[in-house]
This record gives structure tokens, sequence and C-alpha cells, in this order.
């Protein structure tokens, strides 16, 4: 069984296409290495389609979504039971990362989880210290807090240039969703 | 057979980490809907991790790759050979774009190519005007030319804000290659 000599810690932040792709094709590239990876993506409750392929690969790779994000488009506060559904979420990952069976976590979203108030920044700082050597933890989502990116390894921001969606496009499925 | 209505031109450029696992991320969520790409990885001979991942998903997903980048390296132009391996693998793209079989062309790293002189940017320009209506179109790499970003539809900058490298990590297999 390959294992990382040393993890990191991975943020994909901005307002750009492709943060969430960049943590799928990262888990892509470590399957091929025959590392395994655990994502879990909160507020996404409509299937993404990566959802599909990544079962066929599923000797490597776990995917799991936890919650969803029409209070989001209400103007609301998460409700009791989405905050629940995070929190349990949240602790599902850490028993993954801290099981000694997965070499890299993805938390998807898990910025926008917290800018809409599912967790505390501190919540995921106290994820984040818990991290064993050898596991590389990935989190993606806009509206990343600086106390996340001052103990990140590496930060990425995909910032949008231009965008067809300005033109009136829909999210396409299998390419946006 | 699922096809795009319509297909557009996105491109990952900048000095972040990120753009070829967001291309290879796309064609995950692509073939999950049942989508076909084509893959063709310029200057990248070493056999990056993905490659072997994505084999898993050969109905769905087809990857190459085409020529080598030791010229950089040594600071030269690039030799007759890798010029002609070059020119032939965007002729195979080119190919695979209009066959009708496939829904997203992914050229990985064609504008570091452009930059280090193995194509010129008319021949990328001539390859984005022949695609047809309903495939999408993937170009990465750091060093987009302006002309390549005028016709794109969608843009996305990979912006380094923090890197571990600069802490003298090297490359590791299964997360960087």
């Amino acid at each position: 069984m390959k294992k990382l000599d040393k993890g990191y810690i991975q943020i994909y932040t901005g307002n750009g296409k492709g943060k969430t792709t960049a943590a799928i094709g990262q888990a892509i590239r470590a399957a091929g290495f025959g590392l395994r990876t655990y994502i879990i993506q909160f507020m996404k409750e409509y299937p993404y389609s990566e959802i599909e392929s990544l079962g066929k690969l599923n000797n490597w790779i776990e995917i799991e979504q936890c919650g969803k994000d029409d209070f989001v488009y209400k103007k609301e506060l998460p409700p009791v039971e989405e905050i629940e559904k995070g929190k349990n979420g949240l602790q599902r990952a850490r028993e993954r990362m801290l099981s000694g069976n997965y070499d890299l976590i993805i938390l998807d979203e898990i910025c926008v989880a917290i800018y809409f108030k599912l967790f505390n920044t501190k919540d995921v700082l106290s994820f984040i210290k818990s991290k064993p050597e050898n596991v590389e933890l990935i989190l993606t989502g806009r509206y990343c807090p600086q106390e996340l990116i001052d103990i990140a390894d590496l930060v990425t921001e995909m910032k949008e240039f231009k965008h067809y969606y300005q033109k009136g496009v829909l999210a396409r499925k299998g390419i946006e969703s």
C-alpha cells in the first residue's frame, strides 16, 4: 500500500471555474499512483456528474455528498438540520482522515459552507490541526477565510477573467454540473 | 449517445496549481454524464499518474502524450523532431475533434507549447476556428497568449498565493505528477 511521506494543505478558492474539478483531477492523479481519496461535497445535494464516473474508481476514490444549499437562495441562515448534517459530515471526514485508510481528503465547498455559516472557521481549523503527517488535505470553495489561508501550504486563487455565463448561458449537465 | 447542444472554449492559465487537474476533473465530470473526451498532453513525456486511472474510464476518456520538454531546460529552441511531433499531435487532436466521436477536447499545456515555440499562436487559432459547434474545447498552460484569451468564452487564471515548493518541496508522485 502506497503512502505519502508528507501531506500538505491545499486550498482552491476564488470566483473562477475549476476549483472542484481541480480537486477531482487531483484525486484521479492520486488514484493513478495507488493513493486513496475520500471526497465529501458540502451543500451539493444535486448529483454532480463526477459522482457517476468516480464510482468506477471506487477502489481508490470514495465520494459522498452532505447537505443542501437552498437556504442560501432563500437568504436564510442554515436551518438546524443542515447544521447537524454538516457537523456529521465533517465528523465522518475526520474519521476517514484519522483511519489511516486514505491519503487524500477533499472537503469540497467547505469555504462556502463557512461563509454561509454552516461551520465556524474554528471547526475547520480544528479539523486541519488533526491532520496526520502523511495525509494531503484539499479545501475548496470561494470566500476562503484568511485564517485558513494562513495555515495552508498551497493556496491557488481561481480568478475569473472572462465567463460565458455573462452571455446568458445556463449550467450544462456534464460540464458545469 | 449524449451530445452537448453548444460547446465553448475554456482556458486554464496562470502560475498556480490546478490547471491540468481542473481539465481532467472536467473530463471526469463529462464522463459521468456520458460525454466522451480526448486529451492530448504536450511536452509531458514523463508518465503522469492520471494516465493510469483514466485508463479505467477508457470508454469515455482517451488520453495520449506527445513530445517532451527537455529542450526547455537546455535553454534551446525546440528541435525539428519535437516540432514535428507537436504538429502531428495537433493534427490527431483535430481529427478527433472533427470525427463527431468526442464531446470534449483537451489540449493540455498547449499555451506552454506556444510559449516555447513548438507552435505558433496562429496554428492554435486555426485549430480553435475549426471547432464544431457541439464540442467543448479546453486549453491549459501558463503564458496563454492574448489572441487566445480574446476568442475564448471562459478564461480562468490559476493564481498562486502561497506554495510549499517555496519551502523546498520537490514534486511528489501521485500529487504533483
